[in-house]
C-alpha cells in the first residue's frame, strides 16, 4: 500500500519502519530538518529489539511535500500543536480515496482533521506501541505493543478493518475497535493526571503515586474527564480507568519512568500537548456547561511553567 | 513590660531585639536547639539595617519554659503548624492576665489559641515587617515595616491599643485596626496565590507575574477566598487585592523574590504552611458548602511537592 507518515517523530519511525519492512511503499515527512538530513544521508537507523537495523526510506520536509502524487492512507503522528500545520502542508497529496488514520494523543483532533479530510475517509486510533529517538535519523524501538482504530465516517467500517490488516500485516497488531472513542477517553485520562502532574511536580510516576494526595487529585481529574465523556455517548468507567492510571505507578513495571510531557518540557525544553489533553476538556466542558475546575488549573499551570522555561 | 516571645525564628528575632531595646523584659522561646545555644553563647546578634548589633536576651527551649513566671504579653511568631505544641510548652507562662497576640502568617489560628486562652485575651495582627536569619543566633533586619492588631474580645480594645503603645514604643510602629480580619484575609490572599504559584512552578514572583495565566489563576483563587471571607462577614474588594498581588510582581520592587513557602519547601526541604493558607479555605469551604477547587487542587500538590522531596 502506498502510505505517507505525517510526523515521523520516534513513533512515525517505528511505524515507518515496520511498514516499509512488511513491502509497503512508504514516505516519512517530517518538519525537523537535521532528523530529515540524517535519513536522506544514511536511511532510518534504529535500535530494533537490540538489533541495529538501517532502512531506506524516502522522507520529505513538510515544507516540500508532492502534490503530485496521491497516496492511499496517510498515519498522522505529529504533536497535537502541529496537526493542523502538517495537514495544510499534505494537501496536495491528499484525494477522494485517501484515508487518513489519526493516532495522536489527546482528545478531538478529528475537529480539524474534517476541515481537509471528508468523515468517511477519517480513522482515528490509540496506540499502545511505545518508540524513542536517540537523535536525528535514529530510533530506538523496544517492546511489544498493539493499536486500537476505527472509522469515523458511518459505512467506512470495512475500510477500518482494512486499514487493521495492512498494519497487522507489518507485525503492528491493529484491531477494530466497536468503540475507539472509549478507548481513546480511558487513554486521555491516563494522559491527563500523569502527564500534568509528574511535569508540574517534577517527578516520576512512582514518586508521584508515592504521595497522600496522588489519588484524590486522580479521581477529581478523572471525574472532569468522565462528564465531558459523557456528554458525547461515551460512559467511561471511572473505577475501571483510575484501576489502570494506579497502576502505573508501579516502579517494577513503568513507575520509574517519566511521562512524555516531563521529557518534552522539562527534560528538552519543549511545548507541551496540554491543550490537547486537559485543555480540550476545559473547552468542552465550557462547551457543555459542565465546571472543570481541576483541569483548568492544570492546563494554566503547565502554560506558565512552559513560559518560565521559554519553551519552544 | 515582660513579654515573652514563643517562636524566636527571622521575625520574633526582630521583635525580641527591639522590644528589649526599648527596655522591656524580653523572653525568647523556640525549639530549635543550635540557634538557642548560639543566642545563650553569643547574645542575639544581627544585622540591623548594615549595623552589627549584639543583644543579651534571656533564650529558653520550648521544652524547658518555667511554670513560675506569668508572662504579660505572650507574641505567637511560630511557623502555623508548630502553634499547638507550642502553646501546649508555654501553658505555664499564661495566666489570667495575659495577653497573647497572634502574628503568624494564615487565617483562624485563633481557634487553636481558644483552647488555651480565654477570647477576651486573645489580639491577632498583620505584620508588613520583614526579617531574615543567616544562620542560628544571627538575623539579618533590613527596612520598615509596620503591624496592625485588633482584640478578638468584645471589650479588649483598650488593652489592644495599650498593646500597640508598647510595640510602637520599640519603633515597630503597630496600629490598632478596626477591621484586623479584612487585612488577614488581604495578606492571606496574596500568600495563596504567589507562595503556593511561586512553589509549584519554582519561579520567582516577577517570572510567575510574567506568564500568561497567571492573572486567571489569581483571579480564581482570590474569588475563593473572598467567597469564603464573605460567609464570615468579610468583604473582601476583590480588585483591590488583585491589584496588591499583581504590584509583587514588579522586578524593581519585591518582584526578584521568592516567597517564603519556596524558601521552606524548594531551599531548605522544610514542610510548608499550606494548610494554614490555602487548606484553611477548603476547610471552611466544606463548612459553609462553597466549592474550593483552586485552593483544595494547588494545597494537593504542594502536599505532593512535600513528599516527593521529603519535606521534614
Amino acid at each position: 500500500m502506498k502510505i505517507a507518515i505525517a510526523g515521523a517523530g520516534a513513533m512515525g519511525s517505528r511505524f515507518a519502519l515496520m511498514l516499509a519492512q512488511a513491502g509497503n511503499n512508504v514516505l516519512m515527512i517530517d518538519g525537523w530538518q537535521a532528523h530529515i538530513d540524517a535519513i536522506k544521508a544514511n536511511g532510518l537507523q534504529a535500535n530494533y529489539n537490540g538489533e541495529e537495523v538501517v532502512v531506506k526510506i524516502p522522507i520529505v520536509s513538510q515544507t516540500e511535500v508532492p502534490s503530485d502524487e496521491k497516496f492511499e492512507l496517510i498515519i498522522l503522528f505529529t504533536k497535537a500543536m502541529q496537526l493542523e500545520s502538517m495537514l495544510q502542508s499534505i494537501k496536495g497529496i491528499i484525494d477522494q480515496n485517501t484515508k487518513v488514520l489519526c493516532l495522536l494523543n489527546g482528545i478531538g483532533h478529528e475537529d480539524i482533521i474534517e476541515k481537509f479530510v471528508p468523515m468517511e475517509n477519517i480513522f482515528i486510533g490509540n496506540t499502545m506501541w511505545t518508540a524513542g529517538l536517540e537523535g536525528p535519523g535514529k530510533a530506538k524501538l523496544f517492546g511489544e505493543g498493539y493499536l486500537e482504530l476505527q472509522n469515523l465516517g458511518e459505512n467506512s467500517e470495512d475500510n477500518a478493518k482494512e486499514i487493521a490488516d495492512v498494519l497487522s500485516e507489518a507485525k503492528l497488531d491493529a484491531r477494530y475497535s466497536e468503540n475507539i472513542r472509549y478507548s481513546i477517553y480511558k487513554k486521555a485520562c491516563v494522559n491527563g493526571t500523569m502527564n500534568g502532574l509528574c511535569t508540574l511536580l517534577d517527578a516520576n510516576m512512582a514518586s508521584v503515586g508515592a504521595t497522600s494526595t496522588i489519588k484524590v487529585m486522580c479521581q477529581l481529574i478523572v471525574k472532569e474527564f468522565a462528564s465531558v465523556a459523557d456528554k458525547e455517548g461515551v460512559k467511561l468507567n471511572q473505577d475501571e480507568v483510575l484501576e489502570l492510571i494506579y497502576g502505573s505507578f508501579n516502579p517494577e513495571t513503568i513507575g520509574l519512568h517519566y511521562p512524555s510531557m516531563h521529557q518534552d518540557l522539562i527534560k528538552n525544553k519543549r511545548l507541551t500537548e496540554i491543550d490537547y489533553i486537559n485543555g480540550v476538556i476545559s473547552r468542552k466542558g465550557i462547551k457543555y456547561g459542565i465546571p472543570t475546575p481541576y483541569c483548568d488549573f492544570l492546563t494554566q499551570l503547565i502554560h506558565a511553567k512552559e513560559e518560565i522555561m521559554e519553551a519552544k
